[in-house]
């Protein structure tokens, strides 16, 4: 089949979503790992449940909720100035060191991102990295009213680029997307980067823990099509 | 209003989830509370997943499976007879210490189980653990297809039980049960052993994870009636 398409995951996939421990560790000296793992994984799962729920509300908001939720548990007042200044770190986030490179290579191509992030959020986020002139389409799924995996978000691609799922190369490095991708028809390349995450230490720290729970192969009967390395390898699969 | 019915979630709330950490550390020497606080933190996110992906299969099915990603990630060899030994642990579960006497206590209204648990699960475990004779209903979510925090699931319950949500009280450990039970209109008491789990350290563990992730308030815009420090406070509420 040929591939007209490449779209990507934005969040840990073309940027790096650790790229935010910076600002919180300076914000929260000695809790920065803490509160960064806590925020992600409360992110996640407040997307997933928002979606079992039926309760949508937009990743802006779900990205604030798993923020307080984290300082919480890390003993640290959500203070409105604390939580603005955090919060920003997601339209500021590092893109992955070959993600410029890769999507240059890749021009000829349909290239797109398609995220949980609400459009504002993408919108400044493309801009604000350089990546903006280098994608043709940025969808989120804000107007399904679901997050990812559901297939009500997926099924939002194919009318914005005009490019049907079997011959779309959907790239992410979440499993959970890797998983809701390929159930809903698309190619799937799982960028696992550094040939994943290894096994955990007995006394796994928040850092561990995150890895633990996120980079390893999901058991959700749906496996991608291609396994990288990195973005770079995505030429390989025009 | 008067309340008619107790409704109890079982893992978490009416049995301790945790009771499987014994069977896993003798299995998989120090490495027990690594492996026990994956498989939790998986099982519910597999549950959330399935749901979320149109891609029901029963709690036996995800139990399973969120254990076979424990073991990968402890670098653990999921063989056969080890993933037997250890998912049998779920159909002995220790009943909260307070369980028993709790249920007794309400006896003359109709006390029921609402629970992810497929139907053959459920039925081991209350039988097992000398909870079915205190039990008026066990209802399971399979014949909705989908999980909590779905209204689908929820919905199964008043045609079971006969009583309507605003007449019955659901009981549940869980915060995410917690905010889809009272979304979808029933009374609710959040249980929350020991005032919950206080602040995380910065270097938390896996046990400290797991208690981060899940012990704290949720964010999730739908808050409890009552909040517990046990079971035993439920004769308040009659």
């Amino acid at each position: 089949m040929t591939i007209r398409a490449f779209v990507f995951d934005a969040y840990g996939t073309l940027y790096d979503v650790q790229s935010v421990l910076e600002r919180v560790e300076r914000a929260c000296p000695g809790r920065g790992a803490l509160i960064t793992q806590i925020w992600r994984l409360k992110q996640l799962e407040y997307t997933w449940l928002r979606t079992c729920m039926e309760d949508f509300a937009n990743f802006a908001v779900v990205t604030r909720d798993s923020l307080v939720y984290a300082l919480h548990v890390a003993g640290v007042e959500p203070a409105e100035a604390l939580v603005t200044e955090l919060e920003d770190a997601y339209l500021h986030l590092t893109p992955a060191p070959e993600a410029h490179d890769s999507l240059r290579a890749l021009e000829g191509h349909t290239r797109a991102i398609f995220s949980n992030g609400s459009v504002a959020m993408l919108d400044a986020l493309v801009l604000n990295t350089g990546l903006k002139g280098l994608l043709e389409h940025v969808v989120s799924v804000d107007s399904a009213k679901v997050f990812k995996p559901s297939p009500k978000a997926y099924a939002l691609l194919e009318p914005v680029i005009g490019v049907p799922p079997n011959e779309t190369m959907f790239v992410s490095s979440n499993g959970f997307d890797v998983a809701g991708a390929k159930r809903f028809g698309f190619q799937v390349a799982w960028v696992r980067r550094g040939g994943g995450p290894g096994t955990a230490p007995a006394d796994a720290g928040p850092t561990d823990m995150f890895k633990a729970q996120r980079l390893h192969a999901e058991m959700l009967n749906a496996k991608p099509d291609h396994v990288l390395g990195s973005l770079t390898e995505l030429v390989d699969l025009r």
